[in-house]
């Protein structure tokens, strides 16, 4: 299958999005440019029950292809990214004798490409990264469009760069093992790009929802590679997310963030956060007058994404004061992507403190 | 006076150099597109000392113009260019409520412009830096070209990342009470530069070096801005650091690096190390039948830096194996700058250990 290009200002690259397409890591390293001086030395980053699966098949595939393979081992999840992790990370690498041509492949879910990611982009001042992403939101979403970033103890990815990849490698096979609940919480940013950009695939999944939430591999396949090519176009328009295209992959985050922050990041998976967050969006829209004949299959999607209760105890006022800490936050005024129709957003900067409270009222999961 | 201008492929941007422009910076910023969504807010970083100098001078200035500035203090010198030193400047930054556009300004040396510089660059992934250099070293190079980074206990600048300002502030007033050694120290670059680019300015350097060694500020500013012109020609055609123009800027630093590295930062100060880089870089070219006419004159311009004795017990095989930790290391091989002719420079990889450690014999440092 040909792979999906991403064009920014500082790198072109290629997704190469397929099933059982993990072997072809060692090619696909030896003919990149980048790393052709790196004197055959590579350094893999994953987590330790990863590196007993898929990365440490992939680490194996490059030694029998003549490569020495360096193993940096993170914590599972969010622990990957901490400022005490990370340097613990740069520790390994110049132990490994890692220099600025030696590519450093990132093999996991999204915090392991956040951490190693950004480990990339700051170790010699930049070494070349490779993602092989393993789960639906890291392949669908995350290992797209140079996002890194770790979290300080005051806020999370408070600490990142942009830093474009070589190459991303996005094997569906390896979600076969992925624990249903983290599926789900995938499918979310999949259902995003269909609200957002594409009216066909949201009829599609909607369609398809039997068969995508059964994990059928090949459903999944045509989620991953769509919302891939959406996202690359968006992230090709606007590579630092300053104003334009990319911002409107903050559908249903702007509030989602609010909702992971102000829990502590205990209570929802982020693609959760993201479903209560698009709820909201569209009762927002539905506010303004937009979305009318659309909201429906809007409904079922998300319906179909079976995101867990409303943080109990959770009111509109603590979320609203958790939006004045987002990146987004500019000059003080949080933006909102809401949704005219599907496939045609709008950013607004005026939702103010009680048109969101009446709109969580009515989404009855405050008071 | 006009600007210098330097051109990469992330920003354009004006590095402004005179004597008493301080007080141009809130009109600096204020114009700046960047910088114009920041609400009246910036955070300034320096060290405690430089904050009862320049830095209280331009943050007062700034409040004039109707600025809130918040005050970020970082220790003085390398202590700055710490992990640990770079947590607290986060946390600094989040408590401020910087957002993505608020300009940071960093005044102070190079270990303040490195730390500050990467703090910026990392922040939120990013946001508006300007350098206000206090030292000759940073205002004759280090604070152009975008390269920001902090140490890690196994390797100096291991952690960092291309980041360029939005522009540079170089008032050469602020170097009337900059120390003799570290004036000295500074002016290794200008010399290298002269050096490799130059022969005029190494002639005029030469001939003028009684009132540039006594801190004359027109003759501090020439130099100045003759370096920073050299530096931004070098870095608009190689910003990343990869092959070409920027890596003649290492001319004396393969061995400077080595030497600083193998005497544990203690001994000599970075531009001291430099200058005995260069001599061996300019040996190592007589050594190649390179230089006959021009040896006079460089070694004229590097007595009149007056570096410090040859550290004592440091052996050639000790800066052997301290190169190939480098960053510049390429497939275990050093590169090394040496001149053809004073402004003619010649990257070569293939010098042998038996071939510096003949070298620093003939110049009667090692046995």
């Amino acid at each position: 299958m040909n792979p999906i290009w991403v064009r920014t200002a500082s790198r072109r690259y290629a997704v190469h999005v397929g099933r059982g397409i993990l072997g072809s890591l060692p090619g696909l390293l030896a003919r990149h440019p980048a790393c052709r001086a790196a004197g055959g030395s590579a350094v893999m980053v994953s987590d330790a029950s990863l590196f007993a699966g898929p990365a440490g098949r992939a680490a194996s595939a490059l030694e029998r292809a003549g490569w020495r393979v360096s193993r940096g081992v993170l914590p599972a999840g969010e622990a990957a990214k901490t400022l005490s992790s990370l340097d613990k990370l740069y520790g390994f690498l110049l132990k490994s004798g890692a220099e600025r041509r030696t590519p450093l492949v990132a093999v996991g879910g999204g915090s392991i490409g956040d951490a190693a990611g950004f480990a990339a982009a700051t170790y010699q001042r930049g070494i070349p990264l490779v993602h092989v992403p393993t789960t639906f939101l890291a392949q669908a979403d995350s290992a797209i469009g140079g996002k890194t970033a770790v979290d300080h103890p005051l806020a999370k990815n408070a600490v990142g760069a942009f830093y474009q990849p070589i190459f991303v490698l996005a094997d569906v096979e390896t979600l076969r093992t992925l624990p249903r609940r983290q599926l789900m919480s995938g499918l979310a940013e999949a259902v995003k790009c269909a609200l957002v950009f594409d009216p066909a695939f949201a009829r599609r999944l909607a369609a398809r929802w039997p068969r995508v939430r059964a994990g059928d591999l090949a459903e999944l396949e045509h989620a991953v590679r769509t919302s891939v090519a959406w996202k690359a176009r968006a992230v090709s328009a606007d590579e630092f997310d300053l104003a334009g295209k990319r911002e409107l992959l903050n559908f249903g985050h702007t509030l989602g963030h609010a909702l992971e922050w102000a829990t502590g990041y205990r209570g929802a998976l982020h693609g959760e956060a993201v479903v209560w967050g698009m709820r909201a969006a569209l009762e927002l829209s539905s506010g303004r007058g937009w979305l009318r004949r659309d909201r429906p299959l809007a409904d079922a999607l998300l319906d179909g994404l079976a995101a867990p209760a409303w943080p109990r105890g959770l009111a509109s006022s603590d979320l609203w004061a958790a939006m004045r800490r987002d990146k987004k936050v500019r000059a003080g005024r949080n933006v909102f992507v809401l949704l005219k129709r599907i496939g045609e957003p709008a950013r607004v900067d005026d939702v103010t403190k009680p048109e969101l409270a009446a709109a969580l009222r009515r989404l009855g999961v405050t008071k």
